[in-house]
């Protein structure tokens, strides 16, 4: 299986040990080493018990190639593929107490995934036709953030700022210690010269004015009623990017995308999207 | 603040750490730098924006201290009280820069943790009064476990195994290589002796005669209907604990746990529960 | 070789990492650059200098491996085998430099645990035939518990406690703390529910009341003369496994299992077994 | 306490991390969290219950510090103190939960490093008077090499090398290799220059001929009989320091030393000392 | 001493934990061991022996700090103090074991950093008074990256990119694999949308066309001759950013500012840059 | 390839491993998964830009195969060959984006160490014929030791220490402290016993007289003036190594070892050798 992610090797197997060890702990599998002779070998097949979109097959391949370099883990699809319930995604094939070694961790990580990938989706295609973009925030899991970005862009999803360093994003709480939003762009502006990105939050018309007239690329827009919103888009066209935030769901989504906002920013989809249902099936021998 | 969870502060500071360098990276925080003195200070509290059930102050706290030592981070409550949207639930006091460096990811890990003790609170609540309790799974966020475990007993839930190590659970894929749940159940008891647990999952009254022949100390009724439920749980009366499992939510459990079934595991409370809104406001000065 | 042991490879691999690591510093082998010509290849035998048990290949492979990957290692036997002094226990094919690399860190994993397993394996054959079980304890060298309770299973022993995790087992300081045996269970007890096995300590027959009115599953009798140990063991039949600990060695093990305990746990196997005499011989080539 | 050892802070704090993540895993100390009320605090001693060499009271007290910064240790001694059955050494103050959680770690560690101290000092006694220095070797328990060779120390014990990377010694392979003793110092002196001691073993007398024509600084005469070692001493007076090695013991120690040789080396001070028996006990309040 | 830098606390330990690591060795400081008291206090200054930009005082004081938290270190300056020859920097007070332990480390680190800020400020104000700024580049010491930007940073420089991460930036190799730069800032276009800034390497004005023709918000002008600079600089004011690189030095640096380019990155003030000659004095006591 | 350095591979991944992580960060490679297809397959050549001493090879491979293990990684040359400005010194073949992302960390790890070895090897030639040896010092790149004291043997030149563990050299901070240079050395012979080597650094002659008195195997002699050095050289005949340090160029080197000083220390190899101009060239395909 070719890597089509763009998470390092090292940093995958990271997590997939860390969680490993959280599963395995120091006294291994107890139920196997009762239960499996050592020398038998199993065949199985990931399975989806729900529709959605296919995302961390590398995560999985990871999991069972950590415990047991001998276990095959082929995949039986790509990162983005649409899934029904009852599809296989993968087979593995290999030791049966290597395989029951990595099932949850696996499992774990590629429901996961496929439940972030898998709402991105739903929101994008909610808005298709519009020229906006669903973006993610950094409202992420605590050790999980590449990845989740990840299932956000397999997902059709943009990715916002990975870090506080990427770029300057000024909120409310900026706003307030600098004294407005204009004086806030301006320091900005300043720091920034021509090579990054400065973007600012603002709650209303007036604060938009602020930030336009400082010079700001891009503006966040934030929990405005649509006809707000709609205002505040004509005016920035032009003159800086909007990206619309605040309580946007699948039901509100498409009035967004509607007021021609360029981007589209929603944080449940990485802290409370649902995992999808997988399970893997043991073949019968 | 006294520390209430057993979590050992070493492993919750690496839990930190590692979200704050996803956070943060090489360049630090790009707007603070912009736009904030470094000698300002401010103050500012954690608010919630929906109900819920308090749980993850220490590891909050641990995010402010790894960046500065000098934050001053004090609870207004403990882990478990019950709050209300609008309450403020800690204050924290400290250089601006620092403040605003630490506010994502206490607020990721607080509402994450939040998120999964409200969800089984919750249940709980749906099932008082009855003997039932509600556990956890092995289907946590990877990286976490510890967290999820100890935010699921916060919300009034039980652990179940925290690893493979923990107990012998006998699942669907070993009685397939053992030739069947009796068998399977033998082989466990044969290894355990008299100090380790024996759990079989079955999915039917007849395999659950095979579990309590071979001498399981629990039974894991998966799947099953409610009257066979209940049959289920008559026959394992003063020879096995009972466990039910397998898509129990918030409309079913209180019927599940009528049966007099002893235990409900129930693994979206980690892997799915949605995250608690919660902000950071900071304090005009 | 095929895994026998249930001890992850990575933990394995850290382990010997931080070995080689002490043992090779930041200048590597002085003597073998020196003295081996870089494209010299070597082949040797590791030999038993003493009998006892063979335990750790993977452990003397995983060493020969991390320094590097071309070198074979083919182990004559298996973990659990019965060694003489004299006998081969496994052969080493490879770059010499890197066969002298490995060496030290090899060897002292193996005669540590072959040491272990050996202590145990002469434990358990002077109680053969009685039900009585050998177990260790949390008494183990800090950073090779995982590996040392390995040895003691192939050295035919069991496994008590892998952390203060797994179970209860309330001390003496325990119940000094809750005011007495009876109340120190019961509280456990309530904790505990129907899942989790509760162990109390006792020194005399009137604590092993109040333990056995508790509801204890088991029951830990500390140094108890035979006499009173016997008792207990009677007393317990049918209401509680018993344990018996405090000082028990070679000398006095049959005796103490003549009373019919359950288990005898020793705390030296781990912490003060005399490693098992080994060598690497080279081949004269 | 001020620090006596020289082991960097990190390092120790490493090992005794280690080590309390064996001890408490996931799910923390359930027998405290069960009967030990979160506020009881307690106060116990560390008692000695066979005589010794008091080592190790930093790491003692560092895991009692990792646990929790609040509990108070109070070494009542230092390291190299004579101790007698008894004897308390140290005193422990704090939530009684933080002193259950770090008991086992402390008082392996120290009961460790104890147990090498005083078997060194043993044979350190056995030679006083005599001109011979005990040394330790390679041979130490993985991943603790650093406190073992300062447990020897503290025993009256000198250290040999660290790691194959402080010197060189050129062992019976590297002599094979070489294609014999002369032609192994020769190398060896060559790269060597007038900065590096090389050290050579030699198993007989025309052996150390060679040695010494060689210009060997020391020699490493392994495994003599006692005739053929004074003979050998003799031999080097004046020319190359001299070191025993090979199955020396308390008993043959001190003939071993009255032939002049110099160092003495023995691995087992380090591989196979018995850890001194100590416990900690909580005082009645 | 206020923290100026925004590179995380932990992260700067671990750099100087691994430092201290390597002169620590697993023996300590051999020669204070045997030469200094353990009591002894001493008392030093650090002090340039040449004029510089001063730079990494928070690194040296982490070094003290990780050897021995008694150690008081006070900043005599700033980073960013112009200082000569002779000044004295920071002075250090402790014991003198701790204060010779950490030494080599801080000096290491310090004068590494003076050097960067110190040749980045040469290079700054050679070119004061023009727009240009001074940027470095991702050439820099593995493991050291955040330290060294913050030093160029310092020194009056700007960062760059930290990581492939930050923006996109086409070089030449990947518009070889595009088939020009017209056909690859077209690609980048398209995936960056409106928020990433797209900067393309050219080699003559023809690639310049295109690459303004594509739309690429910063040109890269490499190696390009002054003239053929200045050409590219006209033609691209109003339509991009420009950045010049190849070759730039000292004696370079005022002509290429002269052609009125906004940009001038320069590898060698992170890979190259000479450190600052830095000694610690201890005082007569 | 094979391995040539003695540094342990988990070192040098280890290295790697850190350096991208800087360099990719968490989003990856933006711009080549922008402008180059995943599919797409490239092949290249390192070439230098500059004539230098080859050194560095396995880190280069290390970071290609950290980023991909089926990149092709062929080395055209070995550690310690002489290169001329424009000759290929390894090809790559492989995923062209894998190849794009470890590029830099490859080339920054390489200039580095060719950088360390052409400085090296230009001053050993400079005392060709002479017998002294160039030795570097513990003034290194933190986190890079053991990779520069191994380009400074690929140069010509010997290490001197590795860490403070490893010898005695008695500096002036120490002198100080002890009250002479006659007692230093006293006090350090006392502890080294004859398996140390004490080397003391001498400012003048007469301090020079109290090393010899006291018995130092080894004196540096820092900062003398030709002359004083010449006299010191002569009186340390057949009674000490001799070392020189103290500001030693490519200018002054041959005069120094005109005086017969065993050992020239030079600090700048590791810390000031400015990097050598490296590239990596794809093929036009």
């Amino acid at each position: 299986m070719s890597r089509s992610s763009s998470i390092p090797l090292w940093q995958l197997d990271d997590i997939v040990r860390r969680a490993l060890d959280e599963d395995l702990g120091q006294a291994g599998d107890l139920t196997s080493e009762a239960v499996v002779p050592a020398e038998h070998r199993a065949e199985g097949s990931i399975v989806a018990r729900a529709p959605g979109c296919l995302c961390g097959l590398e995560a999985a391949a990871a999991a069972f190639r950590a415990v047991d370099e001998s276990v095959e883990f082929e995949a039986l699809g790509r990162d983005g593929d649409e899934i029904a319930g009852g599809d296989r995604i993968a087979r593995v094939h290999g030791p049966a107490r290597s395989l029951l070694a990595a099932e949850r961790t696996a499992l774990n990580l590629l429901s996961h995934l496929c439940g972030i990938a898998t709402s991105t989706r739903d929101l994008v295609r909610r808005i298709e036709g519009t020229g906006a973009r669903v973006t993610c925030t950094r409202k992420t899991t605590p050790g999980l953030r590449a990845l989740e970005k990840y299932a956000v862009r397999i997902g059709g999803g943009h990715n916002h700022r990975f870090s506080l360093g990427d770029a300057i994003l000024i909120k409310d709480n900026h706003v307030a210690i600098a004294g407005g939003v204009g004086a806030a762009v301006e320091r900005a502006r300043a720091v920034a010269g021509h090579t990054v990105r400065v973007e600012v939050e603002v709650e209303d018309l007036s604060q938009l004015e602020e930030a336009l007239a400082g010079g700001a690329d891009i503006v966040l827009l934030d929990n405005m009623p649509v006809a707000m919103l709609a205002a505040a888009v004509t005016k920035c066209r032009g003159r800086a990017v909007t990206e619309a935030s605040g309580g946007i769901d699948a039901d509100t989504i498409a009035e967004v995308a509607a007021t021609g906002v360029d981007l589209i920013s929603v944080g449940w989809i990485t802290h409370s999207a649902p995992a999808l249902d997988l399970a893997l099936d043991f073949e019968s021998t």
